[in-house]
C-alpha cells in the first residue's frame, strides 16, 4: 500500500479534513492495533478516481481467541497458542469467532462495481444519495492495460487486451459519452455542483430523475461496514481470478488492510481459504489413487474433461477454463 | 391490475412461453390460493417497459395461523377467527408467523430503481448478468405527467411537473443520450443483440466492461424472492409518499398481488401499518391532552414547528414537509 | 448502574483478569467515548448470578452523522446540529446510519433467557460450549418479589406475586431440582468442574449428552455483538412491558450502556421509539376527530373494545390488556 | 424414509388431522414435485419422540435453472442440460439460484438440539411458546446404542458406548430427573396439560417461570422454513461426522427429503459438497507433487502431523482426529 503510484484520490480540502482527523488521538481500553492505526482514515487510491479508507475497526487477533474461549480477560496465552487456535478455527470452518471483529470502510467506486459489491448482503451500507445531492463529475475510464476483449473460452471473462485503433476508439467513446451525459445531467438539473442555478427561467428536473442520465461508470461512494467473517467471504469471491478486475482491485487493497489489522488471521485465511480449494468427491478419489502410487491422467481419472481441466487449473498446472 | 392500459411488456415470443406455462396445471396438497393462481406468470406492466410477474408463492392466510399455533393440521377454525388472530399478530408486531409465507417475482426494472430495491437485504436475487449477456435496448423515459421539478421544501423529493420547452428538452436529452450510449455499447461489443459480429476486423470489448457505458435508466431484470414479513416492510417503505415514484409504481402492483394472495393479511397490513403511523412520546402527550378535552395547537403542543407539521401531514391535515 | 447492589457476578480470579484488562490503555485515532471507556470490561450484575459486560464498541454519535453525510472528516458541525440530524433520522426511520455503530457484550444468562435472546438473528454470537466444556453450577432462582402467578387476563404474562406457603414451596422445588439435576450431571460425567475423575471404574458420559439433564434455569454465557440499529430493536422489544421480566432486566442495563455510549441517539430513541407508539388507521382517525374538537369515547371511537383499551394502555391511561 | 421402524411420533388425533390435510388436493400452476407431494405433511419419526414433517415447498430443479437463466418460461431444455447447469452452479459456488427454492418443516425436537439448530440464522422460525402454553410431558432418552462416553481424543466428541451398570444408571438418572422436574413443573403451574386446576387454594406460577424447571431433553416443536442454499449449508454442517448424533439424525431425514424434492440438486450437492472437502494450500501442494510422480509421506509432506492426519481422515484413509 506504500508503493501506490501517486494518483490523487481526494481533493486538497478533503485531504485537509483527513489530516485533522488523523492528528487527533485519544486513550482507549479497547483492543488496539498500531499497524492499522497507522493508516486510519487515509485514502488508498483504487482505479483512476476511486479510493478505500479504513474509518474504524473493532478487535484484533486476540479478540478472536478471547471470543472462541468466552474468556473474561485477554488471557496470558502466548502468540504461538493464539496462532494455533486461529488456524484450527479457520481450517475447521468454526466461523463464529471471526464474526467478533468488525471493520468500517469509506469507499469511492464506479456504480457498476457498486452493483456487484452490494450483492454481499451481510453488511451495513450508507451510500451517497443522488436523490438528495448532486454526484461529482468523475467516471471510471479503464487503463489501456486492462482494456480487454471479450473472452471466447469464458462467456463472463476477459480475453486479450485491445490494441491500436480499436482501443483508442473505445476509450474515446467511454470518455465522451460519460462527459456528455454528465453535462446533460447538469443541464437538466439546472444547477452546477456547487448548487448555483444555471438558468433562472427553468425549474430544473428533480435530482432523483436527472441521475438516470448518468452512465454506469460514474463514481459513487459509501460507508460500508462488515464483520471479519463476511469480509473474508468477500475477499475469497472478489479476490478470485474469476472476479471482474475492477472489483478485484478493491479486494486487493482490502487484503493488505487485513494483513496489517489481523496478521495471524490473514495468514490462516491465505493458507486455508484463499489459496486452498474445494475438491469434489471424484477429485478426492483421484488423490486417493495417487497416494496409492497409481498414475492418474485425464483419461483414467473418472473426471469429465472439463472437471479435469478445472482441477489442473486449481493446482496452477493449466490455464483456467470456464464458461 | 385488470384495468392497466395495454402497454406491451413482453415480446410475442415471451408471451408464448408464458401462455404455455399457464396452460400447465398439476395437482398439489399444498396450501393453494385460486386468486393468485389466476395471475401466475402473467406480466403486469409497470412504467414504460417494465413488468412484474408472480412466479411462485408459498402459503395462504391460514398458513400464518397454522404457524402461529404450531398446529398439526389446518384446523377447523373459522375465517372469522383467523382474521382476528391475523389482526392481533399484525397489531402487536408478532412478525414471525408472517415470515412463513414466501413469494417469488420476476421483475423488469430500470437500473436506478434496482439500486434502491436491492437495499432490502433480506431477500434472494438472481439478476440478469451483463458480464455474461448483452442487455436489451430498453430505457425508462418518464411519462410527461411525472416529469417533476426538484422540490424546494424537500431536498429528496419532487415539486411541480415540468412544462413546455423545458419538459420536451429533458425528454429529448434522456432519450438521445440513452440511445447513443446504447449504440456505442453495441459498437464497442462489436456484436448485435443476437450475437452477430459487426466487424470482423475488431475483437470487441469484454461485456463486463462495455456495459459501463449504459445509462442508469437502462432496464435490467431479476428474480426476487422474499418472505411476507419483508415484503410488507418493502411495501411500507416503497409504497410511502416519500418513496421515489418509479419504485412506488412497482410497490403498488405488489400490493395488488398481496390483496389477491392473502386478503386477511392485506387488510390488517393496511389498517395497522400502511395507513397507521408511529407517534413520538410528545405526540402521544398531545393525544392525551386532547382526550382530556384540551384544545391543542401548534403553539401549545410542545412539539417543534416541524414535528407539528409532520404530525398534521401524517393525519392528512396538511401537506407533508420534509428535507 | 452505579447503585447496583453488590451482588457478586464474577469470581475473585475473574475480577482480577478484568482489573488487568482495565489497567491497560493505548492510544487510538478511532472515535472514542470516555463515558463508556469508564465501564469497559466491568461486570454489571443482572438477576442473581448473571452479568453484562461491554467488551468493545465502534463509533459514537458523531459517527452516525458522519456516515449519514458520507463525509471525509468528522466535520466542524456543532453538537446541536448533530442532535437535530440524529433526531431527524430516528423520526423518519432512516436506519442505515445507525447500523454504522457496533457493540460487543459478554453476557451470563439463564438458558431460558438465552433462548429468547437468540431469536434476534442479526447479531454475532459465541456461546460457551457444553459439548466441549463443563457448565458451572449456577442456576437462576427468582427473587420472591418477582415470583408471579400466571396472569388470567394475558395468557403470556404474569399476575400477582405468589405468597406464603406456595411461594416458598416453588422456590424450594426450583432450587432442589436444579441442584439434584446438576449433581447427577456431574455424576454422569464422572468428573467435577475442575476435570477430576470421580470414579476410576467408570467411563463418564459424553459432555454433549450429559448436559441434557440440566434444567433451563442453568446459566450459560456468550459473547454477543450487534449493530446499533439492531440493538435498539432489541431494546424496544425486550424493554417493553410485555417482555418477560428476566430478559427485561438485561435490556435495562443495556439501555444504561446506550445512554453512556451515545447520549444523543439514546435521547432520540427514547422520544421517538421507546416511549412512542404505532397507531392504526382507526386510531389516527380518533386523533383527527379530537383535533376537530369532537368528544370521542370508547363507544363512538370506531375502535373495537379491545383496541380502545389497547390505545388507552399505550397512553398510560389504563392498565394494558392482552391475551 | 419408508422403512422407518414404527415409532409413534404423533397422537391418534394428530394423525387424523394430518390424514385430513393429505386428503385435500387442489389444482396449481406452480412448479410441483410428485415425489415430495407423496410425503407432504407426514410425520417422519426422529429420535424417540421427535419428528420432521414437510409442510410446504417452493420450486423444483427446473426452477433453479429458470432463475439462473432469468427466463420467462420453463424452457424446452432437456433434463440433461438442466443437470449440467446445476452441477456447474454447485461446483462453482454460484449460490444465488439455489436460494430460489424454499422449504417449510414442522419439527419436534429436544430443547438442547433446538439450541444448536437455531444457530442457523438465515431461516424463519415459529416455536411453540412455553410462555403461553404448557409443554407436553415428553423427553429424549438416548437409545442405549448411542449412549456414548466422552471421547478422549476429541473434547467435543463421543467415544465408546457405555456398558452395563454405568449405562443403566445413566438412563435411570435421565429418566427420573426429567420426570420429577416435569411433575414439579405441573405442580408449580397448578394445572395439568389439559388446563385443569389441580388445587383451588393455590394461584399457580406463571408459565414463563415454571418452564425453567424443565430439563434440556424436554421436547419442543417449531415451524422452520429456509431456502435451499441455507438448507444445504445446514446439511453440510449438521450431517457431518463432527456434528452431534442427535441433530445429525434430523439432518439425515432432511437429506432424504432433499433427494425426493430436487434429485439433480441433491446429486450435485453430494458429489461437490457433502462428500468433497476443502484442501489447504499445503494440501494442494501435496497433490501437485503426487501428480508429478513423487512419493509423499507424512514426513515429507510439508504438513504438520495433525494436518496430515486430518487430510488422511478426509480421504477416509484414517480415523478422524480432532480436539
Amino acid at each position: 500500500m506504500g508503493d501506490k503510484e501517486q494518483r490523487v484520490a481526494v481533493t486538497a480540502e478533503q485531504a485537509q479534513e483527513i489530516a485533522e482527523l488523523r492528528a487527533n488521538k485519544q486513550e482507549t481500553r479497547r483492543a488496539t492495533v498500531p499497524e492499522i492505526e497507522d493508516i486510519l482514515y487515509e485514502a488508498f487510491p483504487v482505479l483512476d478516481h476511486g479510493f478505500l479508507r479504513v474509518i474504524d475497526y473493532m478487535g484484533d487477533d486476540a479478540a478472536i481467541v478471547q471470543a472462541a474461549r468466552v474468556s473474561y480477560g485477554r488471557g496470558t496465552k502466548k502468540v504461538r497458542e493464539d496462532r494455533g487456535l486461529i488456524r484450527y478455527l479457520m481450517r475447521h470452518r468454526h466461523t463464529t469467532p471471526f464474526e467478533m471483529c468488525e471493520i468500517k470502510f469509506h469507499v469511492k467506486l464506479p456504480i457498476f462495481v457498486a452493483r456487484q459489491w452490494i450483492r454481499h448482503r451481510t453488511a451495513n451500507v450508507n451510500e451517497y444519495s443522488a436523490r438528495y445531492s448532486i454526484l461529482d463529475k468523475e467516471f471510471y475510464i479503464p487503463d489501456p492495460a486492462v482494456l480487454a476483449a471479450q473472452s471466447h473460452a469464458n462467456r463472463q471473462g476477459r480475453g486479450d487486451v485491445l490494441q491500436g485503433q480499436e482501443a483508442s476508439e473505445v476509450l474515446r467513446l467511454l470518455r465522451e459519452d460519460a462527459e456528455r451525459c454528465y453535462a446533460h445531467y447538469r443541464e437538466m438539473l439546472n444547477e452546477d455542483e456547487a448548487g448555483n442555478i444555471l438558468d433562472e427561467s427553468r425549474s430544473g428536473l428533480a435530482r432523483e430523475l436527472a441521475r438516470m442520465n448518468l452512465t454506469l461508470n460514474t463514481y459513487t461512494q459509501w460507508y460500508w461496514k462488515t464483520d471479519l467473517h463476511n469480509l473474508m467471504h468477500f475477499l475469497s469471491l472478489r479476490g478470485d481470478d474469476h472476479a471482474q478486475y475492477e472489483i478485484r482491485a478493491y479486494s486487493e487493497v482490502m487484503l493488505e488492510v487485513l494483513k496489517r489489522w489481523l496478521p495471524l488471521t490473514c495468514e490462516a485465511f491465505t493458507d486455508y481459504r484463499k489459496e486452498g480449494a474445494f475438491l469434489s468427491r471424484a477429485a478426492l478419489a483421484v488423490l486417493n489413487r495417487l497416494l496409492d502410487g497409481e498414475t492418474v491422467t485425464a483419461a483414467n481419472s473418472g473426471l469429465s474433461a472439463r472437471e479435469w481441466r478445472e482441477l489442473m487449473a486449481v493446482l496452477g498446472r493449466e490455464k483456467a477454463v470456464d464458461d
